[in-house]
């Protein structure tokens, strides 16, 4: 299986959303890109239907955004 | 560890949720509950934390809020 992918901006809810993902999946089966700081991966992030962050892409191409830290314009700024 | 609960209603966006928690988690990791048929169940939901479904509360009592289906005094109704 690809892995998922888990895009957050470091916000203290994406943080936590992160520690529980990573619980649950495995460490191994999921890749954690922090688009605050790799800026050049928001259009891909965006491309796959990330509306906000903290958001897991699953490796079918779902977006599933996970409670609310910030909206992608917050974090274009 | 113990299970995680995915609690939701029946709506698409909760289908849809729960398909790709199932996927990830794997299905004998995670209880799921239709808390639109299972009435008895609400209240225990809301004391958790949970707002709106679908939502997914982690073994270790945090409530993940994954997309929106319905908010639970929809589900109340």
């Amino acid at each position: 299986m690809e892995k998922s992918i888990f895009y957050h901006a470091g916000c203290s809810v994406c943080v936590s959303a992160e520690q529980d993902i990573v619980n649950l999946i495995g460490a191994d089966q999921v890749e954690v890109v922090h688009i605050g700081e790799d800026r050049n991966r928001i259009a891909e992030a965006e491309a796959a239907g990330v509306n906000s962050v903290p958001a897991l892409l699953t490796p079918n191409g779902h977006v599933l955004h996970i409670n609310y830290g910030a909206s992608m314009a917050d974090v274009k700024g």
